[in-house]
């Protein structure tokens, strides 16, 4: 599986306030970009945090787009799936719409009742680990459904789980030029965090490229050389 | 007086791990570039946060651009200020050595025998606000000892309040190629944070260099128009 993580921070890391409202970092221009990144994609995958907090939809907006998909055989819209270790996903979440399959990644001790109420919901649960749900395990089951390429969309819990486990391939950040700050504000990372420099992520930039008002940063994350 | 925040974060927009250890997030090249700036400044501000943590000097290191300076008229190495509300900096601190004048700027409830403990170890000390350092009225004291560019190095509860305040002329970042995480380690900028986006300090991106393996981003903050 190919795992490329993309979001929009604020130049000092956050990608939402303390009160973690949803904000507008980016533009149109980073906006298209962002679906069109979806519509190459066989899966967008978020935290159950962002979930929570923006209930999105994570379709593919453009109808170009939609349709190339079709006429290739795909749906209009890549699969959605949530990490979401406790099941805590809210049956009547957009994400559990009928625009395209669901999948929640779920931990052995998620409550069977708010399992049963997400298949009910008419998502497909991927059971894997105890405690917390055990990304790789589920990754390759993801597989199993045809999910090859994957779109990670945050938030910042999930994107440090991930490259904690050594999964990411591909990392594009949107830098908006604006200021969030917080010490409380969630950032692109966030976690328990790396404390050993010799354990860091270690990132190749391989592109930057002025977009909207702010600039975005291209890395090869490596995940297949670890 | 001109304010232009200089400082290395992680993409992820940390200064260092949740530790607090020191990390390297830039290269030679970019500590080069730090050094220069330190030599076109009058004064180089941190936080005490940053003091406790690092211990750092603050000095111009290279012998050139001393030398200069002092061609000039200047002192080799500009002023080292520290923001210490409530004078916490240690009176053996490397900033109190005599490489330099130094300036710390308290609050009117810093304890008076921890002020009368910087002022013997060779420091002037500044005092403005009561609770925490009134920053504004504590710049306009240090305009009159002759600190017209003021560079700021950190930490990040630091440059939130000077955002806060509206005191940020220009930034500059050098983002580093690498994820540290964790949702405690610091950041670019900390504080309560900004919740309304309406009060967001809006930045102009003027400039993107690559550079060492990372990539300067430069931002003129506008603080002359607030």
């Amino acid at each position: 599986m190919h795992v490329h993580v993309n979001a929009a921070e604020s130049v000092d890391g956050k990608l939402s306030t303390r009160e973690r409202e949803q904000v507008a970092i980016s533009g149109p221009a980073d906006f298209d970009r962002m679906d069109a990144l979806r519509a190459e994609s066989d899966g967008v995958l978020v935290g159950v945090g962002t979930v929570l907090a923006d209930d999105p939809s994570l379709t593919v907006k453009d109808d170009e787009r939609r349709d190339r998909r079709e006429r290739d055989g795909e749906p209009a819209t890549p699969a959605r799936i949530v990490a979401d270790s406790r099941a805590r996903t809210p049956p009547d979440a957009e994400i559990l719409g009928d625009a395209a399959a669901t999948y929640v990644l779920v931990s052995e001790d998620a409550d069977e009742a708010d399992v049963a109420a997400l298949s009910a919901a008419g998502a497909t649960v991927v059971t894997a680990g105890s405690g917390r749900v055990d990304l790789p395990a589920a990754f390759e089951r993801l597989e199993d459904h045809g999910v090859e390429r994957l779109l990670v969309e945050g938030g910042g819990e999930l994107i440090f789980s991930l490259f904690d486990a050594g999964l990411v391939d591909r990392l594009t950040v949107y830098v908006g030029p604006v200021v969030i700050g917080g010490r409380d504000a969630p950032t692109l990372a966030d976690g328990e965090g790396f404390t050993d420099p010799d354990a860091f992520p270690s990132l190749s930039l391989e592109d930057v490229e002025r977009l909207d008002d702010g600039v975005v940063l291209t890395y090869d994350a490596g995940a297949e050389e670890q």
